[in-house]
């Protein structure tokens, strides 16, 4: 298994204004929601990934222990089910001293039942060695479930989360914006309140979603603003390049069929970690925002 | 006219490393060309714009007045016609305290002469008023330009400067990497390194290239990366959305046929300034560049 990570205090203490307390904890859940952070790394592209399905390593060791630190602060953390297939993630918090009472609930958003897991992957590997929760699967109510990843899942303490699906198509933001699918398969489709909502019920007070770039981008919609209390990006200091997997919300118009900027982050603080910027902020209820 | 802008001591003397000195520029000189600095600000998803031949106010107040103070160390400021054509800019240096005899020079690169000078356009009425240089402009070698834009350029106290053409599509960064121009045309094209050299011979021993979109892709391109002193970028906390124009190189692959970064920076520092964050960094001569 992979080594624990230390993060200073004194780095923590600066991300403290943008984590979950008692209060907004109290506040999200009368919105029927856990408490949102987004986070997720990019290049100076704007890219996650060199190319879909394959995974990249951008930001450097201060940044990592970063994203273990903000997980032991979450009940749980999410992903599309294109990021757990392509990277086979763990899923799990590596901070030192954060025992298995503390560690995150991993979350699959997987409305069509795509999900490769097998008793061999990682997320299951970290729950059988005691290291992490075994994980939990939204999909779309009704939809095709594999028993036997059904099954595997409830063996290790996991389960099956199915939330009702709405009409339109997956991630477009434009009535209520859900995370997206592969795209292949326009119709019906979950809804981030719905998922969030589902979330909360099972007590999973606070999310912190993690990708890949269909999911950073649902959230990044204007109709999805108001769902998310806290976006932290880390930065790297190269280009990947044409090609690349990108975090771009999709376009936006006024009212005369100019475009406007789909999202702009208040609140704004930056932290310089190793090679890396972290980036910290707010989105909706702002005047940039349409 | 606008008005002048104030930059902070403190905040100047951080940028100071990534500057030209005498010795840096004498050893820009040594190799034919003036010490070249990119500089540019984007939106988190790296766009400069929102639609190609509009312009986005991007950055804050405080890396606005960065920028002229960068302006007010370079003998020269370039750009390309795309952005000449689409901004009209004044290309000149606001910085309070700065006269004309440190003003820099205007540099438009425009291969096929597409640049639609006028009396009225801003870099002349700048001009006119005593508040920045008449510009240069760099075209292809027995290209068109025509000869009113010419007697204008003249009349004001600027010149065109003509630069041989090397066979091959422009800005494909393949054989030394040219600026490119409006893609429609491929044939011909100028390179940075003869461009660079031209304006060594007029005197100017340090540039700072601005954009846009396609000038900044062609020199973040490996076969530039040598050409390129520093790089100086400005991150505005917002995302501009699909379809905007975009900053990110031309894919690179390495011998096995797989993607790998075109670029990436090293001895960076991060500088927030206001809500903007500055990255300054050097490009080349790092083991994660190919």
């Amino acid at each position: 298994m992979e080594k624990t990570l230390h993060f200073k205090d004194s780095d923590a203490s600066e991300l403290e204004p943008f984590l979950p307390t008692e209060t907004l904890l109290q506040a999200s859940a009368a919105q029927g929601r856990p408490f949102v952070t987004l986070t997720f790394a990019t290049s100076l592209d704007s890219s996650l990934s060199l190319a879909p399905g394959t995974r990249t390593r951008l930001s450097g060791p201060e940044s990592k222990a970063m994203t273990h630190h903000l997980r032991s602060r979450h009940d749980a953390i999410c992903i599309g089910v294109g990021t757990a297939v392509a990277d086979d993630p763990g899923l799990n918090c590596r901070i030192e001293g954060v025992g298995l009472d503390r560690q995150p609930r991993p979350v699959v958003i997987d409305p069509r039942g795509r999900w490769d897991l097998t008793a061999r992957s990682k997320v299951l590997e970290v729950a059988r060695a005691g290291l992490g929760l075994a994980p939990f699967m939204v999909t779309a109510h009704g939809g095709d479930v594999n028993p036997e990843l059904r099954t595997l899942l409830e063996e290790h303490g996991g389960k099956v989360i199915e939330v009702d699906t709405s009409p339109g198509g997956g991630g477009d933001g434009g009535d209520g914006g859900g995370p997206g699918d592969d795209g292949s398969h326009p119709g019906n489709h979950i809804r981030w309140g719905d998922i969030l909502a589902a979330l909360l019920r099972e007590g999973l007070r606070s999310v912190m979603i993690e990708g890949g770039g269909r999911v950073i981008n649902s959230l990044l919609a204007p109709a999805c603003h108001d769902l998310v209390d806290s976006v932290i990006v880390t930065i790297a200091p190269t280009w990947l390049g044409q090609g690349s997997v990108n975090v771009s919300p999709d376009r936006v118009h006024d009212e005369r069929g100019d475009p406007v900027p789909p999202a702009r982050l208040s609140s704004v603080s930056w932290h310089p970690f190793g090679e890396d910027a972290v980036l910290c902020g707010r989105l909706g209820h702002n005047p940039g925002n349409p």
